[in-house]
């Protein structure tokens, strides 16, 4: 955590003040994130800043991470702690955990938050602007994992290759030589949406007509998709492939599939999304989109790092790979 | 936040520092597990703090509890601190979550955990020697979750009831005729020593003569579980029934009976042990003993504020019940 010796020599904030012509506080504040500077000067102490490297005091900050979660449930829970916790035994950070109370709201649970005084804060798949407005004000660098929103530009995030993976699920049933693929999508979120697009695009390369009625829009659970594919797959002209927008979901279309009488993968082929822990255990088990938590969380930690070091960083938000992972729910379809 | 005023007078630093004949300042600095003290020092008033059994003032304990996993796996990890995340948050206090990396030890991890100076520690079913010793000598309650191992009268822990469950688990394999009960144990741990304990007792009540040789030995893992009982299911005169001492067995045990043909439970019936979330998934969806996970570490946190509070607890140890979840893996044998 200190500066390499050999490099040259710290820039502090007075030499950026000096050169750019103002205030220390000043450049304090856009360091900082707080307004009350022109958009002139703030693009000028930022270009001084971005040139020069100018570096944090070591040991300024807090010595721990906070992950904070809208609900700690499902089985990824645990890849992403274990993530953030193996970059931050590194960095000799605690991990502190936490999740809205069912009376809280983003705004008051970020102030306990806050309160806790960490040196970094991790925000899982969700993060409200009033949590983005005092985390800067406060100059706590925080980093969004997985997100499921619309973030502004200058929220740094680690997602996944939401439309690659939904793309290469869709080929892989293409390859197979499955053309009444259907697909269950989950509610309006940007990843859904980049799933649903991948699906697409995979049809339109192969030359299949999209048959909108085989795309279900419901929610991500395993309910939703039993219902969901009993819907799809009670129909005469039923579809000889799901692809469903997470393993849950595809947990449902087994139920369903079950309780039709029809095989997996004899009669009917099913993706899911996620690769969580039980995916390998299931009968069959089941072929899908591996999403890298602990990946994405490791990134996200070291991101978070590397912002409050004051490091510049190439880009504020990456998108690591998904995977797919072919196991023994997908088959070509009967003739 | 008191001491109970009708207990015994506190003991106060200063009365350490006289008591071992060095300054207040040293006794702080041994209390904080910071350095500049001798080893000779620190060990003199680790012992008289331990003989007199120093309580900090209310109110100056740490605002975060750490819970210390072994090796953070497995789909209960979420369950236990979902379970601390509640009573925490109650209380406004922070949740630190730590596990031993590959190259620490106990010994050393305790240090780097005591270094984040958290006001309760609560560990994941093990705990070692200097890690009890150390918490005791800086006067931070700590309390064991789920213990694997045999503890010492004076370490508080919250379990669950191991032998009724597999009693209960057992009996209802014996109330649907099933004679020829087979039991995949675990590890020589006490919890499983008295799942074990719970199956041959209710054998032994419904006058069912036992069959040692129906009782395997093994790890707790699917894999373990699979080979188990791919070997008990072989033999000619294999059992009906098998309980296992974990779900993941159990689904191991799944995995074997597909192999060899054996449908579920209209060949076999199958008993796991801890109801993880997704024995419900499973198909057919497992008959199991439910571990209370959530309810035993809200539990061990209640009981960590309360010694932390000074308050006198009735006992340090508690068991919460199992309920014995009957699923679809269960039924009558075939005669």
């Amino acid at each position: 955590m200190t500066d390499n010796p050999s490099g040259p020599p710290a820039v502090t904030i007075a030499f950026i003040a000096e050169s750019a012509g103002v205030s220390i506080p000043t450049v304090s504040k856009v360091l900082n994130g707080r307004s009350g500077v022109s958009v002139e000067t703030r693009a000028r102490v930022e270009g001084l800043i971005n040139k020069y490297g100018y570096r944090r005091p070591s040991g300024s900050r807090g010595s721990t991470v906070e992950i904070v979660f809208r609900e700690m449930e499902g089985t990824w829970a645990v890849d992403i702690i274990r993530g953030v916790e193996r970059v931050a035994r590194q960095n000799r950070i605690g991990v502190l955990v936490s999740q809205l109370g069912p009376d809280s709201s983003p705004a008051t649970s970020i102030d306990e938050t806050i309160g806790r005084r960490p040196g970094f804060v991790l925000f899982v798949s969700e993060i409200s602007a009033p949590e983005q407005a005092k985390l800067k004000a406060k100059d706590i660098p925080f980093v969004v994992i997985n997100p499921a929103g619309e973030l502004p530009d200058d929220v740094p995030f680690v997602g996944t290759t939401n439309w690659r993976g939904g793309h290469s699920a869709t080929r892989h049933l293409l390859d197979l030589g499955h053309r009444r693929i259907a697909m269950i999508n989950g509610p309006d979120y940007p990843f859904c949406q980049a799933r649903m697009a991948g699906y697409f695009s995979a049809m339109a390369e192969a030359d299949v007509a999209a048959d909108s009625s085989l795309v279900v829009r419901t929610f991500l659970t395993r309910e939703h998709g039993y219902a969901a594919a009993l819907e799809l797959l009670s129909r005469p002209d039923r579809p000889t492939a799901i692809f469903a927008s997470n393993d849950m979901q595809a947990f449902g279309v087994y139920r369903a599939a079950r309780e039709l009488g029809l095989s997996i993968p004899g009669e009917l082929s099913v993706v899911g999304f996620d690769d969580i822990v039980v995916s390998d255990w299931a009968d069959p088990p089941l072929t899908t989109v591996h999403q890298p938590l602990f990946e994405m969380a490791s990134a996200a930690t070291d991101l978070a790092f590397t912002l409050g070091r004051g490091e510049p960083v190439r880009q504020v938000g990456l998108e690591i790979a998904t995977v797919l992972t072919i196991r023994k729910s997908t088959a070509p379809p009967r003739s």
